[in-house]
């Protein structure tokens, strides 16, 4: 496995590669939900390439930018078993030379949930994936449904701008009590640990009562709001009802929807989401 | 030479097509400016696509994007000339179909001169150039230097997003009055276009100051301003004298910049520059 952190290393590293080459694009500090892309690009492609970079414009000022949690040591010895061909891990100034000022926005769809939540966060996503893209040039690329809208940004801006490149978004990965697997899961004390457990606990409830018959938006919203709420740990910041592609909300009846969520543990921001009729 | 309209078909045809492949994007319309990028691009690479899009989006509300003048059919012909083996003929749907919501911005160099005389057009450029590349997939891409502002836009988006293409700005094409070749030049009747040679000589006698010794950036914008305002037909919009990288207009004495224009012949809006000091 080779590693590479300017752009001319990275070039050519990738000319050396055969195709398909498959990217993951992380911001390292890797759980099994990394892993599990990185191991379906393994199947899937020729080379596999992953992108260790935690992006500073992703993050607003008061995030969790400086205590985002770093073990690159152990990262490479994950990437490495798995069998990844090529470690991309840019500084900041190799990713945002002095005077940079281009950037990616899509539209509405980072208007909502995340985006209504976090301003700028997407513009910092899309913006970083577009320039992995352009440097790394993959056939493939892997996101996990974890973070759903995001997954749903980066098909938008890649059919938009007709980027060359196929997403494909994986399952959420697990903790054994159905906790999302998540970086910032590390900075949960014990008690938090366990009263994280209500996300994936309402949202499992909700699907529960969508399979055997309920189909009201507001019900389902209802049933995640009152079980977040019986947990004192846990402030629930949003919980919606929406349609998987176009991410507005839904009212009335419905037949098939993303129930995503976002809460605050103590100072920690956790969000899970699952889709409800396919 | 071959034609195209939609994508699945341009991409069959680009996949045939040997590298290095230069592209030549245009609205259409083309005059001697264009054949020379054409002809250029002829000469470096081994495949050249050219593109006719009139592009909505680059056009304000107000703007002559209905106007726009178009012969299809004789631009064909003039391309078959030159070599060109491929053209790419997109219609608005082609390029911005339904739930279109992605925009690539460069922000501060497009805030000045044209940028803000047009607020939405390098928005319009930066964004349909985006797209031209991940389609076409070119290693090379030729820009009139008559654009001056867009050319120094699209080299900072290139490098900003790392985009994988050479960007080649060619001389200015003009009539033999000076007048810099333009399809907007269409619309100007003979006193309008015998007017419309204030441009280039009112740019030409500040170049003539300059290389006489003349430093001053403000003595420089007074001597196309005396001359634009000697002209009854032509309204001058503004005159700039900037860092030719920046585009930030310059003070005091100067040893190297961008002086750019533009005016109002009737309803027509023409533009022009040249670049004293090396």
């Amino acid at each position: 496995m080779k590693t590479v952190i300017s752009i001319p290393e990275l070039r050519a590293a990738r000319a050396e590669l055969p195709g398909p080459v498959g990217i993951v694009p992380t911001m390292g500090y890797l759980h099994e939900g990394h892993l599990s892309l990185a191991r379906r690009a393994r199947e899937e492609c020729a080379s596999v390439v992953t992108t260790i970079f935690v992006n500073p414009t992703q993050f607003a000022p008061e995030e969790d930018l400086d205590a985002y949690p770093r073990d690159l040591e152990r990262d490479l010895g994950l990437l490495d078993e798995v069998g990844v061909d090529l470690v991309w891990m840019p500084t900041p100034e190799v990713i945002y030379p002095e005077n940079f000022q281009t950037w990616v926005v899509v539209e509405d769809l980072t208007q909502v949930l995340e985006g209504a939540s976090r301003p700028t966060h997407f513009r910092g996503v899309t913006t970083v994936v577009a320039k992995l893209f352009n440097v790394v040039q993959p056939q493939k690329a892997y996101f996990g449904q974890k973070d759903a809208q995001q997954a749903v940004v980066i098909q938008r801006m890649v059919k938009d701008l007709n980027f060359p490149v196929e997403i494909v978004v994986c399952s959420i990965v697990r903790e054994p009590d159905g906790l999302a697997m998540s970086s910032r899961n590390a900075y949960l004390d014990p008690a938090q640990r366990q009263a994280a457990t209500v996300l994936s606990r309402s949202l499992n409830a909700a699907k529960d009562a969508f399979q055997a018959g309920e189909r009201g938006a507001d019900q389902l919203r209802a049933i995640v709001m009152d079980i977040v709420n019986a947990e004192p740990l846990v402030a629930l910041e949003y919980i919606s009802c929406a349609h998987p592609e176009t991410l507005l909300e839904l009212d009335g009846s419905i037949e098939r929807a993303l129930l995503s969520m976002a809460v605050r543990v103590g100072k920690t921001r956790l969000i899970d989401n699952l889709v409800v009729g396919g």
